[in-house]
């Protein structure tokens, strides 16, 4: 199975963390995974559902930190992770970053992923955040898909 | 292959439009399209790469329509789908829905799914769309990963 | 006096809606209401104060439930009017979501009509929004004029 | 008819204004404009069509001047004037300030009042824009209502 | 030395603004300050932290108020002052008015200055704001510079 | 002179970029530039004057790659320079990156230094960019001060 996604090894890092997402839980999870773990990335991922959005900004940060994806003692990296959870989140709320300021909330799946990419010969290490899951009124079946991405150098 | 998907039919159609994109052009894509048909979902995916923001757009607009997806005679759907594709713009462009204004660029593959989803026991007609490839500078290799999704009752 | 509104029946629904609150408590009010009750529409005005955005939404909401202008058991319904809400307020709020959070209050009363509409030949269903009121310091006086418009297919 | 105003003499200005652009080619204006001059505002209707932003602005500061609204040797007069367009034009695209960029286009019918106003016991003089007409696809029949507001000191 | 201000008296009003605020407690402060005085500007220089926004926007208006910059009875002096706020938070905040919200705290130094400028042969008063800081993780040593910047007639 | 910056030499990289830009052209720049070569920061000041927001993200753009500020050839320099410039014009432009498109022009001096800075233990580079001029109507003397900073890791 995995081979599925090594054989499109030209898949994007950016790609393969929208897939770790979206995948999640799924058989072909393992397939993702594989490719990630061979190219010498470290991701992870995580899960938040919350009605204030600094809670949804504190949980992938936690997330990336405690699992290593960066180093909680560099400035610089929480920054890079900082404005890359901001992009990702723009996606989420599509215009504005509220939830609960405009009486919704989120139900999310984030996936974080680092390494080193080869960008016109030179190769840098970035960072990636996907976060997908569901926006909507708080009330149980009453939200929609939502799916946010972002993207920074580190 | 296919039953990866099938077996896996929780997947909401939001996440099979962005599976859609995000898959496209391998050979997982036909597992995806498979579970598409099988619920009836009318879809399309299409391309466009430019600098002016109105393109992007025009494209997605265009394609949803000679596809059928949408009818181009009914101003309502004319108008669920423009207000899906702004949701997704913005994913796209984070904070600020513009291109060449700013100076960056986009090259684009979108997704157009729609059908009917049951939400808290009624049946009822949406649509999505999903946007993934590339953003930056107007020189090759000097751009990164995007990714938008939006979503409309129609 | 309602037959001046009659007469002028080429009125859309979304003008008879800012109309509807901008008039609201005076006589012209009447002529407002027998024109969109004539034409089947069904509408609602309320009012609400608040420093805190997401009652605003939740008063409009409420409103629109409890009246029976859209049907609360229908997320696509409660959607349609959501995005409507939103796009009303951000005419009220001009470049950001926020009241309290930027140290201002509103006092508001808002109306939603919903009908048919016939465009391009095809008669379907839409919402319209308006809020009228005051926002502006939370110090009597300190205040001034704003005003809010959303439609949506519904 | 004009009475119908009168009597509610404690319309605000900014309400007057609305009244003027949502009455306008109705026998009603008569009242509107009828009490406006009582107060000793002054005030404009003009109208404009376009699919760049920057001919709305265009066209209402230019209405401005040429009706004497404002004094167009006046910077402070002009800049008043700019920042009220501004929000005016922020209700009526809901969101980002772009018409055919992002492939809409507008027929507006706008109105400028201008007068002293007694806040909190001093009297001084603002200005007020109201932007009323249609937005949508540059396809007749492809687009709906929209409104915006602005209001600022002068 | 502060004839090196004197000198270049062509320097604006919002450019003694913001150098008040960027070289506050120098020595270079005095000969900004002597150059403000000199022209019979009013101004004030304070400081805020804070993690909710609406702190500072209240510690700005006080701070105008408290030392008469502008008159606290006058909605027209508040009002122009606020929105000189926003812009300038606007600077700070870069895309989006919010600090708590999306994890990130302030401490700030801000300037007001108020006074008379010939523009285009009339001389009017007008009001310039700016804040000059960090701005970050609520923790020390993770965050960066900001700087914002208003201007409005008054 | 210069002795005044270097005795305040715990002035951050980020204030001695708004500095360069603000005392350009004054004596008082000399004292800066000192400072900043001192710590072995490079840096660069140019002007672009545009109605067409590209034209300044170009303009300094360029000049950053012409004055070696940063590899022209390195897409992570170019796209940490790109994001600190996006910031330094939501300043500049406060709420919409617009321009023309709503009728306004800038005249502009800009500043850009990079150089390694020590937070929290470990030295990295970073890079900032202030903006600084004035934005108004085109139209000699109806315009007003601007400035904007954008700051990012490189
Ligand atoms: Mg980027
Ligand atoms: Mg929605
Ligand atoms: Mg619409
Ligand atoms: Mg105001
Ligand atoms: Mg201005
Ligand atoms: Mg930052």
């Amino acid at each position: 199975m995995s081979n599925k996604f090594q054989q499109v090894n030209d898949f994007s890092m950016g790609r393969l963390t929208s897939l770790l997402v979206l995948l999640h839980n799924t058989e072909l999870a393992e397939g993702i995974e594989k490719e990630i773990n061979e190219r010498g990335y470290s991701y992870t991922v995580g899960k938040v559902g919350a009605m204030e959005l600094s809670k949804v900004v504190a949980a992938i940060e936690t997330s990336a930190k405690t699992n290593k994806i960066i180093n909680a003692q560099s400035y610089r990296e929480v920054h890079a992770l900082y404005h890359a959870i901001l992009e990702a989140i723009q996606g989420v709320s599509r215009g504005t970053l509220q939830l609960g300021d405009i009486l919704r909330t989120v139900g999310l799946t984030f996936s974080i992923v680092r390494g080193k990419i080869e960008f016109s010969g030179s190769s840098d290490e970035w960072i990636s955040v996907c976060v997908y899951g569901t926006i909507g009124a708080p009330k149980k079946g009453f939200e929609h898909d939502t799916l946010g991405f972002g993207f920074n150098h580190i």
